[in-house]
């Protein structure tokens, strides 16, 4: 059973965090979710929901596996320097790190992916070499494994990353459970992203 | 602008809520999303994440669209009275009834779906004889679009019948524009559900 920390901040994007937590979630007997941010207390989605962060980044427990979503919010938190640190920190402890979107960008600001293979959102790609311009970024790509460290395209792709993850745990036996039990279409292929043409990046 | 009002219950769905407020919230121009609960406050998912209702169903304001979610907590309110009370009044108010999943259920107990058009989870078919014996449900669909009444399947369909009530009230433009955004392959045709199949229902 793995502790899966899935951090939040203010105007993350709804999807980028629940699409996975309820892959993951489904399979409470191989990952355990906790929510995480700098403080503890409710977090508002660029959506308007909010959600429970359980544990400051100070009192958060243990991790196996850390999970990094995208969304306005990390226009912001690329300035985070408090918040870097701590990712920083906590990345060199975890055996797994996952991105969601531009969830990616906070990574690299913190420079966990210099001379990594990672993607990001398509829409905003011109952010990409901004803030990460020592990563191969991987421009066409639904998600792509670099080992330990997973990151996936924009919003829906962590779903897709999601039933990657827990087939690389589990098997692939336990990825389609999940994705059937959520009536859920598993797009399989890492390499499938139409969204890099729609936005003009191939 | 219409208010959307999503309720929530202990142990609803992650997805069934979040899928939908994800496409929805992307055009606040369009929609205002509103979270409602027997009592404000917290309410957890059966995937752990926590989730702030921000209204209690007592002073809940005027809704344009009520959307009911499933999940395994809705095993439970199906004899809520209160709760189905109040379904059945604010339903009588609003202009469209959605649900996703087994949110079907309680819209069923509510007496709001009989000589209706409904669909609801394929994993859980079972219980819709149980709870909806005058309904007419429909097996083998992505969603079920009953006019003033939207139905979907199980957990990621609510993400498709979200798609479809954004071409309904601002057209197929934004909705294409929503699902580019998120990076989401919408499946824009009702009738497919797999699921149907994988479950032996046809």
């Amino acid at each position: 059973m793995k502790n899966l920390g899935i951090l939040l901040f203010p105007n993350f994007e709804l999807l980028d965090v629940c699409g996975p937590a309820e892959m993951f979630g489904v399979v409470p007997e191989h990952f355990k979710l906790v929510t995480v941010a700098q403080q503890r207390g409710l977090v508002a989605s660029t959506q308007g929901i909010e959600v429970m962060a359980q544990y400051s980044t100070e009192d958060c427990p243990a991790l196996d596996i850390l999970m990094v979503p995208g969304g306005m919010g990390t226009r912001t938190e690329v300035d985070n320097r408090t918040l870097l640190s701590w990712l920083a920190e906590r990345s060199a402890q975890v055996q797994l790190i996952l991105s969601v979107c531009t969830g990616a960008l906070l990574l690299a600001k913190a420079g966990l992916l210099d001379n990594r293979n990672a993607t990001s959102n398509k829409r905003a790609w011109e952010l990409t070499a901004i803030h990460g311009p020592d990563v191969r970024w991987v421009t066409e790509a639904r998600w792509v494994d670099d080992g330990n460290l997973v990151t996936s395209s924009g919003v829906s792709a962590g779903i897709d990353m999601a039933l990657h993850v827990i087939e690389r745990y589990a098997g692939e036996a336990v990825a389609e459970k999940v994705a059937n039990r959520t009536e859920y279409k598993w797009n399989r292929d890492p390499n499938w992203d139409p969204f890099a043409m729609i936005n003009g990046l191939t």
